[in-house]
């Protein structure tokens, strides 16, 4: 018989978290800004291989899926699908050590947690580690758990990064099995629940000096690639009329992103957040620019009409300086809502927990919006310093990773208690 | 007693220039764009090996000067100073095969219509190859002519290049010897006067279906290097209004940059070329932007006021955004007259040559504003097709270059009567 949850939570083990969160900061890339961990790189791989000793000490029985996502696996009580808990460990180039990082050591220290209280769920549980779910230089995002939705297609597998190199390749390099992908998708009826704890990346929590955000659902996110076709012409003897300047054209679309967000009034906001310029050189003027844009949103239909608007203008910058404009949508990552039955979970759980919460959409997207095509998903927010993400300074210090933790812990209790009913 | 100017110009070989222009060609940066040939590197190296043999066999006694300079020397029939005649072989990353090649080339093939015509010119004459004309990886141009006025100081030799090597590195790499670039300085007394034969980098002389231009002045280039320091963010999670997005500061600075220009009608131009962005990840907030930027104008006034309203506008739109502007100039060349003798010489020339001409600004630097500093400058324009320098498709036809070759050589032979007068 498990022991209340209150009791189970008390086991959870704030500064083992922390120490792990420190252990896991040591493998970086070498030459890069100090918290950088990319996907597929060697510093990724032999991190991985240190989670996967934590999760076998854990008690966890660890694999790797043919995208090479890393799962441990503990049985339940009950012959039930498995409640998954999980994040990531890579990051973006500049990144920190929270973002993704929270989620996946929380969820080992939550298994560890439940060993000492002696505490049985009736589900099995499994840890997650996803591949490569930052944005990459293939151009893609979320690898490991768009090969459990399905959504892992061979358009994605075929894209490049600078080098030619493709995403299969680059996968292939880190252990996974292209030709196996199938085998990690994941079937509705292999999955109880998702939850996965994440840093905020905003200023919210911190603002309303809270300790947990029960998300409400995760926005939607168009990416788009625009190429600008101009002409590279001698930046002093090529009259202004006469020219075909793709920088000038970038700018106005910048600025049309920028003003999208402005008059959206928090409803939406958009960024170009990449933008390169060719030849690149002080004398000459730029004949092409090549840059990603994104708009976020929960209302698909504002996301749509946005991103037209900036079509729009981006044509009517071209056309005044003859200048191509090609728009390509890259990836549409549709809004999705958090289950009821888990956002009830959770919010239980932070009472049980003690720690203070609301309810907040996630506008970044998360393993967790893939993970929603094929199963319920929740998921909690930790605070961020001064809202911060994807940047060297992400913080969340050890108290605030400790209550999240033991939100997470009481909240997957609590589901795990009302979904085996 | 040499034969009339009408014979000599008749001896200049339009074919033998034009074989030269394409045996040049053939020296050229593995992996760049087709007709690239940067300055420093090997095919630099080999293409002035094989520059200085076609000198050796024009009959010029070769030397390179303290700066790496090729100069071709030959006596005249009287102790007067030489008339220099020159340009550059070097090309920007992404440029063509006429850019400078055509004024190093035509001069030799002047010196060899010279002896074909068994004409003797009163000073003596050199040709000069000047180093590293073009904007280099180091932040600085016009390197040879730089050394003759004196202005190549250690301000510019210490300038690195992205991976740290200094200008002094790079110039003693290809040959330079730095501790003596005193000796490369010429004094006004050393040089009669200095003509250059360059395309025009622009689109008047095919316009007006002109064979050569004469120039009348260069203008005045203001070169500044703009860092725009705002904070990177995560592009979801971090609210426009909390935002410090150097890229939509940058964005702005280029659109005032083209703003000037529009509003100078033909008295101003100026450009945002080179534009960098980090961390340049999509979903991320760009926290910095480098861009360098230039104007150029015959008047300085016009330079300065311009300048002031970019900035004032780039410090309006950083302090909208919390991002930090700082401008910092990099390079101020002063506009110059062409000498009002060269002037009147090449125009003479133009005429027994048989060449329609015009009088024009020169929009572009050239080794000529350098040379300024010390001795009268005279320049020659051939057309562009399409306006078109500093790209791949730089296109003067053969014939059009021949009657430039002969308009050079009319004008120097009637220059070398006139000043020896």
């Amino acid at each position: 018989m498990s022991p209340p949850i209150a009791e189970l939570v008390a086991s959870f083990d704030g500064a083992r978290l922390w120490s792990d969160l420190e252990a896991l900061a040591t493998f970086r890339d070498e030459g890069a800004s100090p918290h950088t961990r990319r996907a597929f790189g060697d510093s990724y791989e032999t991190a991985r291989a240190w989670l996967r000793e934590q999760m076998d000490e854990a008690g966890l029985t660890t694999r790797r899926d043919a995208a090479g996502s890393l799962i441990g696996h503990q049985p339940g009580a009950h012959d039930l699908p498995p409640l998954v808990v999980g994040s990531h460990i890579d990051t973006v180039d500049g990144g920190g050590r929270f973002d993704g990082a929270l989620g996946v050591l929380a969820a080992v220290e939550l298994v560890r947690s439940l060993a000492r209280a002696d505490y049985v769920l009736a589900h099995p549980i499994e840890v997650v580690d996803f591949t490569a779910e930052e944005p990459n230089r293939y151009g893609s995002s979320c690898i490991g758990s768009r090969a459990w939705s399905g959504t892992l297609d061979a358009r994605l597998l075929a894209l490049t990064d600078a080098d030619g190199e493709t995403l299969a390749e680059a996968m292939r390099r880190a252990g996974g099995e292209i030709e196996q992908l199938g085998t990690a998708r994941r079937s509705a009826e292999s999955i109880a629940a998702y939850i996965e704890l994440h840093i905020e990346q905003g200023p919210v929590l911190e603002r309303e000096q809270l300790d947990v955000g029960v998300v409400s659902g995760i926005v939607g996110i168009r990416r788009v690639h625009a190429r600008l076709t101009g002409r590279a012409a001698h930046a002093g003897t090529t009259p202004v009329g006469t020219r075909r300047d793709a920088l000038a054209v970038a700018s106005e679309v910048v600025l049309a992103v920028e003003q999208e967000a402005r008059a959206a009034a928090g409803e939406l906001i958009g960024t170009v957040g990449r933008l390169a310029v060719e030849p690149n050189a002080p004398n000459v003027v730029p004949g092409l620019v090549e840059l990603s844009l994104e708009v976020r949103s929960l209302d698909e239909q504002r996301l749509d009409a946005s991103l037209e608007r900036i079509e729009a203008t981006a044509q009517k910058a071209g056309a005044d300086r003859q200048v191509a404009v090609a728009f390509s949508l890259l990836s549409e990552l549709p809004a999705v809502a958090a289950d009821p039955r888990l956002v009830a979970a959770l919010e239980e759980g932070a009472a049980v927990a003690g720690a203070g919460t609301m309810r907040q959409p996630s506008w970044g997207g998360h393993d967790a919006s893939q993970i929603a095509r094929v199963a319920p998903v929740g998921m909690l927010f930790a605070p961020s310093r001064d809202g911060l993400s994807h940047h060297p300074d992400e913080w969340t210090s050890p108290e605030q990773c400790a209550i999240a933790g033991r939100t997470l812990l009481a909240g997957l209790a609590l589901l795990d208690e009302q979904l085996a009913g």
